[in-house]
């Protein structure tokens, strides 16, 4: 793997050289691939396939990505296709099934403040068992992560290597939510209030926790949850035009949904569910459970929904305000046509020119809509307009 | 073909023995073939297959189907395959691509009156050309359509031989809906209010124009005219809850959609459309037109959207409240899961059932879902719960 010449950390880097040998390119015509979609022609470049399974992207100013990598490593990537050596300061993480090193944001304010967020597989303390989804911070100056603190840990520690969630987005109003499974042997934890297990978490960046918060003050419940009735949420947008968060779910083998998690709201899982088993039989009869929220949209059978995105880019005019949701087991991008809120429409996008599990989804600076790929040889593949 | 035997004009029948030969048995076990779906184990009885291109069915309070034939026939339909005799009265048709005998539909009153509705393409007047949709009533009496009249005539007549529209469905304040087409060479007109092509009209069962109708007493519109800008409607039916009027509209080759026309709202026809070409190219660019109202729902490509009907039986309590639309090229139903109007999934159901175009769909007084294909040697299908 071509990276791995630059991960020795006997190999120093100055800071303002953090990119090696720039005579890789990676962006060559040779490897870009078209396709017609409904409303535009693409294209596929692949930026890199040197990523150890990425997880999580998100763009620097300058127009590098920051990319996780599951094993624990946070690389820079350029759109040249050259990755950085690991960036220090990375928490400790558990890599194992599920868990690892997983989502990254970059503050909205990264420019004045420089700060990084991570989600990660967190082990219990020295001499205990378990392990959480938690949530890190760090400036990153050139290629450290400095001043690190944890600013959210899920509780409890507990033994299970699935379901950590986990992304990450900012609402408009600067608070930072953070989507969390339900650990899977754990899922009853979900309708209840005194752990993180199937929640969603909205605090501030600090880790303060926002006083409007739903159950601030409420006997028996952790302050930080902001919704609960969570299966294992992989995805998070904002709505441009309402602000609110909206979440991609993995349903039991069948029964993928979106959500619009609100202040308090439950989502019914595990008591109320659309998932079917892979022989169609019916998991549980209940689809409508008094007092839960029912879906917003959802799969039957399952296309294994990781992050989404609402498109807001010039480069594809037509689906401004289209929410995009990567798909893992599906290798596909689904493109939901949205009016307002109504689903209206459903495309199946990029399906021939992926052809790996999608685990993440970014829009680029440019514009372009970037993808990584769930692999050892992990892809980054830049997705453009080919009629441009 | 086995209704062959009773159509010979010569072959009279008591009022009161309306069906040939009830040793004809067609609900024999033997045809019976039963399916997965999400939610319900389903299974497909073939009632007749001695249909000739059926277009429209309804059923009678006696639990009977009443089937048109789009060569210009109506007959009764026992649920034991027995076929009556053509129903005599039927206006003239021009049968015709298209054109032909359309749909049926019994006044919700039929036990008090028994009027029957019909659509159908009608002749221009002896000596002039073209044609136009056009709806009649007469009282069914015995096996006889008496004081039959003309309720509605589509003007102009126009020469074409597509896009006739036509479903028929009452208002639960007692408006008769009808669904007309472009008469697809016509297309433009469908932005003037000066001429039925696609229109959708609401007047009351005995023709009269209902005074609150949107264009009553605008210059140069007509007053029957209920929406307009669109291309061809060929489903329609009543949400159970909000009361108001859902069609499926065929879109060019690609773009089908399903509206909630609105009193005076124009759906944009053919100024916007979703559609595509077969080859995956793009019709119009313009999707959204300033003044016109989007689709609720699309597809793309066309499953060719026929008839709809909004599920209410007991016999599928998981679809109670879903829209099933049937389709004719992808000769299937496709189930759209409905929380409110808003579709939160879809799901494709009877493809081996059927394998047939299907062109319209009803619930039958038993729960159980009608299917009519478009065929020579038409199916009626029905549609009931294996698990019961």
């Amino acid at each position: 793997m071509l990276h791995n010449l630059f991960k020795p950390a006997a190999l120093t880097l100055a800071a303002a050289s953090l990119f090696a040998a720039s005579s890789v390119a990676a962006e060559t015509k040779e490897n870009d691939a078209t396709a017609t979609t409904e409303r535009h022609k693409v294209k596929a470049t692949t930026i890199t396939e040197n990523l150890e399974f990425p997880w999580g992207i998100d763009f620097l100013p300058n127009g590098d990505a920051l990319v996780t990598e599951k094993p624990g490593t946070l690389r820079r990537v350029g759109m040249n296709g050259v990755i950085s050596n690991a960036i220090t300061g990375v928490p400790d993480v558990v890599y194992k099934s599920q868990g690892g090193l997983l989502d990254v944001v970059i503050d909205p304010n990264y420019e004045d403040n420089n700060w990084v967020y991570l989600s990660y597989a967190e082990p219990a303390p020295e001499g205990e068992e378990g392990n959480s989804t938690a949530v890190a911070r760090g400036k990153l100056i050139g290629n450290h992560l400095q001043e690190v603190e944890v600013i959210f840990r899920g509780q409890p520690k507990y033994k299970s290597n699935a379901h950590f969630g986990s992304r990450l987005v900012f609402s408009p109003e600067g608070h930072l939510f953070i989507t969390l499974g339900d650990r899977y042997s754990a899922m009853d934890d979900a309708q209840t209030l005194d752990n993180h297990h199937g929640k969603i978490v909205r605090i501030w960046p600090d880790g303060a926790i926002p006083e409007n918060n739903p159950f601030v003050g409420k006997e028996d419940a952790l302050p930080s949850i902001w919704s609960y009735g969570h299966r294992n949420v992989q995805g998070a947008a904002i709505h441009p035009m309402t602000g609110e968060l909206w979440v991609t779910e993995h349903g039991p083998k069948g029964g993928d949904e979106i959500n619009i998690p609100r202040a308090g709201e439950n989502y019914g899982w595990p008591e109320a569910t659309y998932g079917v088993d892979y022989d169609g039989s019916i998991i549980s009869k209940k689809t409508h459970v008094p007092g839960t929220v029912q879906p917003h949209y959802y799969w039957v059978p399952s296309i294994a929904v990781s992050n989404a995105i609402f498109y807001t880019g010039s480069q594809f005019p037509d689906w401004q305000g289209d929410l995009l949701i990567a798909a893992l087991k599906a290798s596909k991008v689904a493109r939901l046509d949205l009016e307002g809120e109504r689903v209206m429409h459903e495309e199946s996008l990029f399906e021939d020119l992926v052809e790996q599990r999608i685990r993440d989804i970014a829009q680029g600076p440019d514009g372009a809509i970037y993808l990584i790929t769930d692999n050892r040889n992990g892809k980054l593949i830049k997705i453009s307009n080919a009629d441009e």
